[in-house]
């Protein structure tokens, strides 16, 4: 018969409460957690990162670069900070980023960014619902001053209507500053609904859930993919062949053949990326930098264009269409990821977009890199040097 | 200009390197790294797991349960370590866990197994390619011994194929032990290959890449979801209506209703899983563990299905096809992961199916959880009281 | 050596011409047309509508009905005229049609209306796309004059942007009248487009293609069941569990249960529907009425949403996000064709939404009585009756 | 208050009847049917395919051609019949024809066929259904025997288990002969299904219904473009630069590149096909030869696969994964598509993947003429001087 995990109410952040958490996990258990409870931060700086504290999980940490990014926000070099523990991630993104700079850096873009909350209205009927969207749009203004009111960085874009049986699904589309925003979207949504609910007279709201799954949090999706969350970064590069021959050891038409196979492949699997590792940069660098890892799923998706010039030069590309990051709120202002963070040059305010920047740049650089070992055949090799074999 | 990142060829894992790697990125960047210097291991234990090692991130740790499991593999009680910085994530969990264990508990199966790599061949046209697989098939015996001696542990299931245009691509499935697979099977399947771009004589194959995306690595997709990549795992349970209502302040009508909606919502975004958030406890056990982060992106794919009894019992399960996780390998042998896995009783050969159920049980406390939040309308409360607004 | 299909460059849908094209055939495959060449209307009334004209398919049309509609459009009983060559299947409409009449009939809602043409330009980089995009915004009343200035008809709604790689891709939606739109609109943005490429400025447009495939004709496709093409029409209706016991024998409870399990399938299958059969009514009214019988590749996409209620009611819905329907242009006007339009009371101006409504209550009448007869398990047998066992 | 309308149980295909039904219509509608009363073929020979019978609609026919096909099966030059009502579909299928004619022919490929019936089964929970799979895979030979014995033709290739939550959903891949075959499936999954119900003895099954939807019938579904539904088959050809120029007035790397950006495009929008207008040529040729037009949503799946070679050829092809035509059974004696099957040569035993490569190879046709168009910027002009305006 197993007891709780024990918990001060009063203050559940507290040495003692966390000794006494780490002895009843061991006790449970019978493993001893020497090395759990090895933590440099002061407990108490986790207030509303988590609950239950107990310690502290080390993730070992590396850099890649320099990463020359020619950005709309980030400019220069930078040195990127992968929080990972498969081997060869690094090395590869690094070779990716050296390759890179030599052919004058990543250009990125970030050509939309939006944050939603999708709350959907039942109704007895799909007429009622469309009564209703009516008066949605007709009292968008007040709508927004609801929402708008719970937050004095949350600025709503608009209000898509998608109708379906009884229901009608709204996406509440917003900018949120240097926050990721679910929760400030989550909050100024519930606001609009409150109002709405109080409001709407024409006919009976019978349903009504601040979700419907048309935001689509922490899921990968076509209306993410097509209408944006979080940020829509584009990287490109133009990649000349005498580089990638001498640096990567393949040719750019080789480069470019096994790209128009993957992509075949991608359809084939109904894959959300037609790319080899988005998630790779995206899982290492949202630990390192305290961004929220589930958003993995979202972010991964994306679609890797290169043409092929005339001259042999490899126009390179990646558009991720729903990368997710912050620079403000969830694990940013942890001690290690805010200092990882730092490295990047992306604390304090306005740093958002340039942080998207990076990591899409970061992106490239590895869909570079392995693309160019898998068509080399070093793919296997290099595990073999770097990685073990599980 | 920025220099380089130091490396010791040598010995890159040695205290004086890290040390000198540390004030590199803390020149270029202007910033100390007071507490990403501060980790517990061994340096030389990261070997093989990551490269330009430079300290550790802290990730905080906190611990979900008693979560009841009647798995094939996880029987009883487990108390679930969650790496997390978001917020209200792990209170979300307890809750579900909570009202899981008074009914039952989660009754998990995993009702299939398989990891792969996806190689492509490419001939001259359709038509040669079509040969190609029949020899392949006729060849079975020999291509599964050369794949299977380079590992004790990698055992080929099969080989499916998928025509398109002039190429073939093959998807090699195999059981890995406890290992997640991806480099073993690699590594078997470019054997495999490599004998089978030896032997083949009939027509010339012109292309050949080891991975031509149907894996899919790294990528939610419709194939792994029908075809299983990793753990295909079922995690169900059944709710007393009054159970619901004490506990979690929702009838099971409602919940039942609710998920018809989200599905139905699902379903117009073209979302991967139609439940909430499964990837928030994978990521957070998966980083807590040592497991590869980024396999979110496939892992988080998922289907909720739930009943209505006469009774008003609620059944409810979700169907995890491509769940990827390892007891060996990858971070699996890192101080702090190894004492979350040891937490778990995951430490060790033959544990790997454990951890799966103990995953996909996870996940659907978590349903569970927020499923109840987001219809009682304590969602945004919730954040209110535990979690940062942002 | 085969020679050429004889053409009358002055007048090619003479008897002589045709004719001449039968003996050709005849001549070519050594088949008698003996049936082919017997068609009842003038060979002129075809100009526009094919080429190489050369006799017509007899399609056996039979009518079902009475359908019972309650719509916006469409008030009252209806006869619904269906081409096929499928046994079983007006029988199967018809019983789903008598059930719906007993229940009240069938409500529809057009709940939206957008048909499209999407061209897309390219540049030298995403940020030059982005500059553009803006331009576009900034010029939307020209470029809606340009379009309008085309055709009578056609109103532009708005220009969707879907920023990608170097690439911006738009989606120029407008309503169409009577008409499908595909050809209107395609003229209407082709001259949109036109005075873009001569008046954009600011950057280099470096590629240009009228379609850029974000349409999407033809074609299934997410953007069309997000954004709608053509009509979004929703069937509703609500059947006792009384009245599905009688005639259909089977309960309420039966057939939401075997919903449930056809919507999970359906989500493992990756299918654009997730009903039975909705494309056997789509291709029998348009072959019999004049529409594009190549739409039903987007118009079969929907989804059934279903509840049921306490009292064992049984609310039965789709939706068709993406249903092309006209009542002007394509085949409408062909003297077979407007005949059955007639016998719809849809020929003359403003009638396309009743169409619209006609058919998506035949498709809802549809999925009731497949869904019965499986779930009754009459489904083999009634094909071993009404049907070739094929 | 409507009537019902007049049937015969007796013979319900005399004159008589037909008559009675005509005007019953006319009397609803008040409007006369002229033209659909005249048709050629016995009403009789219309049993098994239509009821209610009332009439014909005639839908013009023309020919395309000479196609010339270099296939397993089909060889030689073919004169397409296409029954269509959408102005320029066969000028442009018919100059697509032409140049893939000077360019030595259309070369196709039937790469896999097979034809299912998916029922799905529930139990108490996922255990329950991991049992059933196992004892389905031990009694494979029986479940095969019962299968087979209901059909002459039909063979049961394999049993593909997919579960999800409680029910294992079950696909049964059969081979069909010369029929579409989803009948003659039903009827031996039936059967098979009939003994399983009846000699599984484990553990109760509790649901059961003859399709679980992953057939995935009258839907585009990704199941289907993976493993396959009708036929699969590729079309290639290879088209030197200089006859693009002078026929189609496109340069082969112009093609090449709207490729890629038409690709793109499909991705972004979700689309089933990346190609263009695949759904023309399999609606117009299906209801010339008798096809179940309804198969047009699986069938337009596909994707377009092109690569410029160095002297600047084009390999351009198409893959065509769940192509589903008949040469028996449905439509396809009815006099009319009889003999526009027997103008393509196709009327007797072992035909059918002939016409399947001849509709794959037309298709691809298809898109090198529509593909060319829109490069060349005629589009718009092929439907001002062929088509209508709508």
């Amino acid at each position: 018969m197993s007891s709780k995990i024990p918990r001060n109410p009063d203050d559940d952040y507290t040495a003692e409460i966390i000794a006494e958490r780490q002895a009843f996990i061991e006790a449970q258990s019978n493993v001893e957690l020497t090395h759990i409870k090895q933590f440099s931060f002061d407990p108490g700086v986790t207030r509303g990162n988590i609950e239950n504290l107990t310690g502290a999980v080390q993730v070992p940490l590396g850099f890649a670069g320099p990463l020359l990014v020619n950005g709309q926000h980030a400019q220069g070099d930078f040195f990127v900070p992968m929080a990972t523990t498969e081997g060869t991630l690094i090395a590869s993104y690094n070779r990716g980023m050296r390759v890179a700079r030599e052919a004058g850096g990543v250009k990125t873009t970030v050509a939309n960014e939006a944050m939603q909350r999708a709350p959907v209205f039942g109704f007895e009927n799909a007429r009622h619902a469309q009564d209703f969207g009516r008066w949605i749009m007709s009292n968008l203004d007040t709508i927004r001053a609801r929402a708008e009111e719970t937050s004095s960085v949350a600025k709503l874009i608009d209000i898509e209507q998608y109708p379906a049986s009884r229901f009608l699904y709204l996406r509440f589309n917003y900018t949120t500053g240097d926050a990721a925003g679910q929760n400030m979207t989550g909050k100024a949504t519930n606001a609009a609904c409150q109002w709405i609910l109080k409001s709407y007279q024409d006919a009976a709201i019978i349903d009504f859930t601040l979700s419907g799954n048309l935001d689509t949090d922490k899921k990968a999706s076509y209306i993410n993919t097509l209408r944006t969350r979080g940020k829509r970064v584009i990287a490109e590069i133009i990649l000349p062949n005498k580089l990638l021959e001498e640096q990567l050891h393949v040719r750019s038409e080789q480069m470019f053949a096994a790209r128009q196979r993957s992509t075949q492949g991608a359809w084939l699997a109904g894959a959300t990326n037609n790319g080899s590792h988005a998630a790779n940069a995206l899982a290492a660098i949202f630990i390192a930098t305290g961004q929220d890892a589930a958003n993995v799923a979202e972010s991964h998706v994306g679609y890797v264009y290169s043409e092929l010039h005339e001259n042999q030069d490899l126009y390179y590309s990646i558009t991720l269409p729903s990368l997710i990051v912050a620079t403000y709120g969830g694990g940013t202002n942890l001690p290690t990821q805010k200092e990882a963070l730092g490295a990047l040059g992306c604390v304090g305010k306005g740093k958002v977009q340039k942080l998207a920047e990076i990591v899409a740049a970061t992106v490239l650089c590895g869909e570079l890199s392995l693309g160019a070992a898998v068509v080399a055949g070093h793919w296997v090799d290099a595990h073999e040097k770097f990685g073990r074999n599980r």
